[in-house]
């Protein structure tokens, strides 16, 4: 389908494809066509032009309340006008046998909704982070999926990205001892709206009933992920405090900035910091028993990320040619390559839940002071 | 009394000079003279030696447990060997007239104890951080130093130092607009013993009953005193974590990691961590709502310090030549104007029951987790 981006990822590193376990696809090989569900910055932006990076993986399809954007998009990827759906008329993707699986890029209180939807409809799915606006959601959508029999995975970008790869693998080998402390920071000043093909509109992650939180379910969660992921470690204590400026109107809904401090059993602990209010960067440190230190920086965002470690042997500084649409290719490729070889994705249904159980931790930490 | 060491000072940057408002003592000045309580690390190595740049202090007496060390630096620093006390006639210090004030650099424990007896004994008294073990302690020397008419300070070094004076007065200024969100660490690997003049002897640092606790007693407590001092405001919640890698021998008494999380009323977050099992390096980083960040990193330790601020107008990199010695003879000089003037220092005692008070507060935290 993509003969220019096939040879554009081959091209690629092949320390970046052997961290990101992307195997390219024979001639053979059949390839799963992905129905977009929902056109917005991530998936007019990132998602779509990523697949190119996705040697078994095709859109074939558009689920979008905005007939003029989804013509222009279906345009762009050549998928036929009988494969735009409405919101009205989404379960009929299930008589569509191009649709192996849907990416659901919806506010995040959606996300449940078009899951269960999905799989009812016999598809696949690939749901964007956070994987719900609820732990109760969650819940359904794992259940959902594992009823239907189709599989669920999270869009967890960075466990597909060779940096944070090439991390977990260090980490693991013991490169840094035994980890001690953790540091991670990711937050941006966020504006009340934002311009999407030609249009402003008002920003849904202000709105909680849209969102289902701040900062911490869009942006924290990469420093809670990668916390768990790259330390293969789940946190026993979790703490946290927030705030907002008084009288800022993008925060009536959401809080605007929040710290927490995270415990885990092999005695590590953690301090992460997430903002709607200022940039802080995306950052993300570990320190081990060694006295040898591993950087981040950038960790989460779309830009290529890259890896610095220092003490327990060489120095490493390692920042594969990996941005945005690579990453949001790999992922799409993994969960291509798990549907044709009926494997488990690396991210499913169950590692989404874990981070939603753990934000409600947070939440519910930051209250109680 | 330092000729070549006032040379040296008025060598030093004007800025530094404003910064750290030192007035080099004329030439009809009194000087104040210091008697150091506890021949150890900071005292042999950086508090003495840093006297040479507080024009109007002197060291007059000692008081130690180990005659041999108490001779070496006696004789160093030109004191009279009839001035060098040990710890069961420490209250001789009252017939002494050239003292005016003690520097106590004990452990943590003791510190309560001989301030209390030198105030009684008619003695200043400025007091190493932390403030004391315990709150309770740190209670009774306010106290203490309050009914008997002796001032009291807390050897915040930090509050001396020029570059954090200009970030405090670019934070109060509003150069970064409103403070919402701090991240600062500062851990070292630390080992069972230490070297001092030739001997070896155990760290009382890891000893719960000297020391009062672990890290945030000893150098997380910067985090929190910068977090305070820059910002001028208090913490209204805070939250914490702590965490120790099972079977280390050093960590058996003491906490080995700590995270903790402040929310601060006016809107402002924090997290923090500190660390006796890895090096965090040293920094203090705090985000403004004109999109602005500071950064100081190294933040409190011997080194010079430097601050960088980017955004909210013209980029700042500021590193004034302030190393430990420098640091410490500014505290010094500041404690010595106080006295000469009749002023209250920056900070007083109140300023460290303070510290103690949100450390216990942290470790309440940590442990009802």
């Amino acid at each position: 389908m993509h003969p220019l981006s096939r040879r554009d990822f081959l091209a690629g590193s092949v320390a970046a494809l052997a961290a990101a376990r992307i195997q390219p696809a024979t001639a053979s090989s059949k390839t799963i066509g992905y129905c977009i569900v929902g056109l917005g910055r991530v998936s007019i932006g990132y998602f779509l032009p990523g697949l190119k990076y996705a040697p078994s993986a095709r859109p074939v399809a558009i689920v979008s309340r905005d007939p003029r954007i989804a013509a222009i998009i279906a345009r762009r990827y050549g998928i036929a006008p009988r494969h735009i759906y409405g919101y009205a008329d989404f379960d009929r993707i299930a008589d569509n046998r191009e649709i192996d699986a849907v990416y659901i890029a919806l506010p995040n209180a959606l996300h449940a909704e078009y899951t269960i939807r999905a799989a009812r409809a016999g598809k696949h799915v690939l749901c964007e982070k956070p994987m719900s606006a609820q732990v109760e959601q969650a819940e359904r959508m794992v259940a959902a999926c594992r009823s239907a029999g189709r599989k669920l995975m999270i869009a967890y970008r960075c466990q597909y990205e060779p940096a944070t790869l090439r991390a977990r693998q260090l980490v693991r080998a013991g490169r840094l001892g035994r980890p001690l402390v953790i540091t991670a920071r990711f937050g941006f000043d966020i504006s009340p709206s934002f311009r999407l093909m030609g249009e402003t509109r008002p920003e849904w992650r202000l709105q909680r009933a849209l969102a289902g939180g701040g900062p911490l379910m869009d942006v924290g969660i990469y420093c809670l992920n990668a916390s768990r992921f790259i330390t293969g470690q789940e946190p026993a204590g979790i703490q946290a405090e927030s705030s907002s400026q008084p009288g800022d109107p993008r925060f009536r809904q959401v809080e605007e900035n929040l710290a927490w401090s995270m415990r885990f059993p092999s005695g590590l602990a953690a301090a992460c910091a997430t903002s709607y209010g200022v940039s802080l960067g995306e950052s993300f440190e570990l320190s081990g028993s060694r006295n040898a230190s591993l950087r981040m920086d950038p960790a989460y965002g779309y830009a290529s990320h890259r890896l610095q470690v220092t003490g327990g042997g060489a120095p490493l500084d390692f920042q594969p040619d990996f941005s945005g649409h690579r990453q949001f290719g790999a992922e799409a490729e993994h969960f291509a390559r798990c549907i044709l070889e009926n494997r488990t994705p690396r991210s499913p249904g169950e590692e989404g839940l874990r981070d939603m159980r753990l934000i409600a931790r947070i939440y519910a930490a930051a209250r109680r002071t």
